[in-house]
């Protein structure tokens, strides 16, 4: 089969690779329907993540089920299914608590833009749709494997709620879902900062009330104008800078919540400047696997659309130029067709 | 008036100051019934925090109105009332989102260990109990006024529930009133972290079902060890160095909650080692006067009896005396009477 490998930053190739087998009897094989770029995939891509060995790349896909190893029960090949970017067997403490990204048996997907994928513990990842979906709903199934899921989470974490105050920082594909999130969970004003027209125009149509341009002490500044001068009821952090952590945390009021699911790079929180803001502060890889079933359904109802947040669609073979696109802001997020 | 100045570390005396007098409208001055000495007032008593110009102390206290000023509705000259370290006005955004020690006109109390006090605020501030309550409850209802109330906001921030598993870290009275709340919410494993062995008899009585001597890394595998390998679902982090914050953060289960009420002294969290955790983080200085009436009330019935961490009872003028003994941990905490 063949599939995306980097070998340096900018250095993207797609490749002929070994076709994956099940390794062990909880693995399932799919062929993937489609997949896509993540934001986080260019920390690597820009030289901000060390690569090492040239490694396949991709963590999102819906696909179909191929083969099943000898434990895999309830899946069967030719269904539709969608994943996570981790892997949990659903039975662990940290599953049964709601928390399948931290999985005692968790494994990171890393080889997804690519054909066919092996997916380990298969039985409790993977979630099989009843029937197969029209391929207009490929492109919101696949945002629910991840970015979507995160941005579900960001609300979850920043416990968003009927009525309240959102401020979405970020406005990469995660920050738009972040909105579709706080829209759904009844959020009434939802504002997010943004200086791309493209982006602020789908975060509006996601449901963003306002749209803060301004940056640093500014931005928290407009935020606190619009928000009776305290601050957020719920902050969600979608960048993972020290910046932006900065913005969440000075944006949010006393006693707010800020859900954090941009991976944190050299960000550390000062614990008395946290302890005098009375902010509850929750982040981590996404949780993904509880969040499945609901955001399906939503999906399918046709009640959310993440979908939208791909604005280029490319072969999965001109995956380099789908990098090239997201790194040079030229696109929010590169959807790739096998 | 008489009541206790620090001048510099390890000397506080007992001056004869002046009378407090009505300074806003919204002014009362009470009588102290009785007072006490706070963990956190022996942060500038060691030197570990600037003392400046010599000043009065003591942030506790329950007392008898003696007289109020024009603006303040409520209350009248002869009630016992109940306060917080911090006072509120009760009506602004940030009280009204249960938040009132970040109320928009919270002063910090700084002059209780004294036979007057003039209390900010009154009318938000003070809760009257509808009888003068015997002398046997007033060192459980100055409990309630900072230490109770900063236990059960540990409880409340950390998420405690019915079934639970808590952690508390910290022997002090916060932490064994933080062992009270966390039995008053229904955890049922309740785990606190302490050295002294009288410490640990009051722990228990109040619920503490285990005791974990070992501090460090050994601290925390012992902590794994009593919970299924993963940590504890709540984590009342009642210290505020750097090593409890460790302890808090490594002792909590993935997707687990930490309270933290101690003021956080040269404190920093990494935000990628948070992230990958799960956990939840918040922490401030408790809204006491959030739970006050429930307090009071469960005082009054006879339910709890935080009083209990005033093992040593001093003559108010012997204050000097009282901030030795806990210094040298011969006391856990000195209530002191006028």
């Amino acid at each position: 089969m063949r599939g995306a490998v980097i070998h340096a930053p900018r250095d993207v190739r797609f490749e002929t690779l070994a076709d994956p087998k099940i390794v062990h009897p909880t693995d399932a094989i799919i062929r993937t329907a489609v997949t896509c770029v993540c934001g986080s995939d260019l920390w690597p891509y820009r030289g901000l993540e060390p690569i090492g060995d040239p490694h396949p790349m991709g963590h999102e896909y819906v696909g179909f089920v191929e083969e099943v190893g000898s434990e895999v029960t309830g899946l069967r090949p030719g269904q539709f299914v969608v994943g996570s970017f981790a892997t949990s067997d659903n039975t662990c403490a940290n599953c049964r608590n709601g928390f399948p990204s931290s999985c005692l048996h968790r494994e990171f997907m890393s080889s997804c833009q690519a054909e066919y994928v092996r997916i380990p513990n298969a039985h409790g990842t993977l979630v099989a749709t009843d029937e197969v979906p029209g391929e207009e709903f490929w492109p919101g199934l696949l945002a629910v494997s991840d970015v979507m899921g995160t941005g579900w989470w960001a609300a979850d974490a920043a416990e968003v709620g009927p009525g309240s105050t959102a401020l979405v920082v970020g406005d990469g594909a995660v920050g738009l879902c972040a909105v579709i999130a706080a829209k759904e969970r009844g959020a009434e004003r939802i504002i997010v900062m943004s200086r791309h027209a493209s982006r602020q125009e789908l975060a509006r149509e996601f449901g963003a009330t306002d749209v803060v341009t301004e940056r640093g002490d500014q931005g928290v500044a407009r935020i606190k104008d619009l928000t009776g001068g305290i601050g957020a009821d719920s902050v969600l952090e979608c960048v993972g800078t020290a910046e932006a952590m900065r913005q969440a945390l000075h944006g949010a009021r006393p006693g707010g919540s800020v859900g954090f699911v941009g991976v944190p790079h050299e960000v550390a929180v000062d614990g008395q400047e946290l302890f005098f803001s009375h902010v509850g502060l929750r982040g981590g890889p996404a949780p993904v696997r509880r969040y499945l079933p609901d955001l399906i359904e939503r999906v399918l109802a046709g009640r959310i659309d993440p979908g939208k947040v791909f604005d280029l669609t490319l072969p999965l073979d001109d995956v380099a130029e789908g990098y090239r696109a997201m790194d040079e802001r030229r696109a929010i997020k590169t959807l790739l067709t096998p």
